[in-house]
């Protein structure tokens, strides 16, 4: 390779501030923002600067895109589905009841056009985003007694929201916003019966003392309503579309080679928890199959509800959703009967 | 955001060479090798500049990575098992029968220490590389007839190379090495009688006149010798160390960035391809248990018989094996209890 001059034009100082949604503790998830922003400084030698800043600092975590949209920053690492309230349209690309594993989400968005989608909706906000992080497959939560038929979630109060909330209503349960620092005594209380969270590793942090697992031993599996939960960066898209090409370009790269390290994060990190919280007292137990069919069926209606008042909640979720079959077909031949052996094999020691 | 000088200094020009071990016909693979040289090209501003040659411009696609450690080229993309006859420890890091999953795999490269041993294998040969794509779960190809049980193997010709040939010679199969050009016409022929290729989207381009189906029709899941097949960008060690930081950084991050995107390449075209397989006349068949169980068993022996001889294949499997074990002690839970209640439903219509 040769060596020659430096084309200095194209080289201004940039400094952005990006606020993440997600607290210090949650390490993955705002380390995610870490890495994106060290990504971002690093492949343009220092040139574009973005300062992470953790909820709160600047926004509350649940404003992070109203932020963006104001201008107050020029950037913010979130579940998009945090503005569920603004447009439940927000959910598709984060996560939706019976919706896609992580791989086939990133399949949607990258080369099923979800992303583009995402980004109309987003347009409508003032912002532009990518895919920056996944948690896989999430747990179905703690809950304080065993759930053996889809008639036991009756009158339950599970800490859920969005579209998962709205699903667990039709079962009839009572789907309660509980914070963090109060979901132990609350289920210590029997003021909540149950609580969804994330995976193993975030789930292991809700409380490392023993209580949850005593209040509440009995957890559950599969987080249906997140077969995978995307994060994603976006940016002021005026203030996006004002930079140079080359810091446009690295917002993109750095964004999807995030995208693979939180994931690949996630991955490593859960089998150790999962055992961690196993050996605190927690037991494993799938939700039974009637449960999960209800839900599924209990998951159509809520979408016709949705569509039927709101056309870009329907075209989103039926691209999503057209996508997901096809996605199906084929991960049943050999992803699913390789990973099928595998289970079999390990189980026999 | 502000604007500050340039600073000239750190950009300087480079151009560099990089051999795809992919025919352009691959067009995801060679395709993954474009858009890894477009990001790095995009977001260095067009300073560092990476030109991409199929195989043959400068040298055979499996001699990529001798091309590197000559300092013939910069940089190649490759699967490093191709130099599986250097040292068979080259096959760790891009799959191994009953190894893991896709994203198993990537977790295991980026944060279960994969990576750096595949680097320290690569020093050896004067190179460095990080993964830039997977094709996923591969399938078991395509046979002139139906395999009922495991002693069905016994004697058929397979194209099979590395480990994969390795297994298959233990269960009485004699594995070939066909060029793709011959492998209709030999299985037409009969002095073929199986072919392992890759997924749906590259299987169905080794014919699309209908001949191989009609040759070979029976069409296999799962390939168990690539739950996964990682794909890598490779580079000259010297001259990757001699780059400015900034443009390592770059290499790292459109790398990753990459591997993201090819496995959604991959996921979202195999669906179609699968679709159009079984209409040209390909007929789905499951390999039966009894032969899995004797492969996995088979796979066992011939990692003791190379581990016994070669201590760096030994420590590179050893490592892998130990991560495999914990992904698919976690993997079994959510993940794939969530895929079966989607395949279940999907199957019901």
């Amino acid at each position: 390779g040769g060596a020659g001059p430096a084309r200095a034009a194209e080289a201004p100082e940039v400094t952005w501030r990006l606020t993440s949604s997600f607290p210090k503790s949650l390490d993955l998830l705002y380390g995610g923002a870490e890495l994106f922003a060290r990504q971002v400084g690093d492949i343009t030698g220092g040139r574009f600067r973005i300062d992470v800043f953790p909820p709160g600092d600047i926004v509350p975590g649940l404003q992070a895109l109203d932020a963006v949209q104001a201008g107050t920053v020029d950037a913010c690492q979130t579940q998009l589905d945090y503005a569920y309230g603004k447009d439940p349209a927000f959910a598709i690309p984060t996560a939706f009841p019976f919706g896609m594993n992580a791989r086939e989400q990133a399949a949607y968005a990258l080369d099923g056009g979800g992303n583009d989608l995402t980004n109309a909706l987003l347009a409508d906000y003032g912002a532009i985003g990518y895919p920056a992080g996944n948690t896989g497959a999430q747990m179905g939560g703690f809950f304080r007694r065993e759930i053996k038929t889809a008639g036991d979630l009756a009158g339950l109060r599970i800490r859920a929201g969005g579209l998962a909330g709205r699903v667990l209503q039709k079962l009839g349960a009572v789907p309660e916003q509980t914070a963090r620092s109060e979901i132990v005594a609350a289920l210590q209380g029997g003021t909540l019966d149950g609580v969804t969270w994330v995976g193993p590793y975030d789930d292991a942090k809700i409380d490392d003392t023993g209580k949850l697992q005593k209040a509440a031993p009995f957890y559950y599996y599969p987080g249906w309503w997140r077969g995978g939960s995307m994060i994603h960066v976006a940016f002021n898209k005026a203030r996006h579309d004002a930079l140079p090409e080359a810091f446009r370009a690295a917002l993109r790269t750095a964004a999807l080679s995030t995208h693979l390290q939180v994931q690949a994060s996630y991955d490593a990190a859960n089998p150790a928890a999962l055992k961690r919280l196993v050996i605190a007292g927690a037991e494993l137990r799938a939700f039974p199959q009637d449960l999960l069919e209800a839900a599924f069926k209990a998951a159509g209606d809520v979408y016709r509800e949705i569509s039927d008042v709101n056309p870009r909640f329907k075209s989103m979720l039926d691209a999503a959703m057209a996508f997901r079959a096809d996605q199906y077909l084929w991960w049943q031949v050999s992803e699913y009967t390789f990973d099928n052996f595998m289970i079999r094999q390990r189980a026999r020691g």
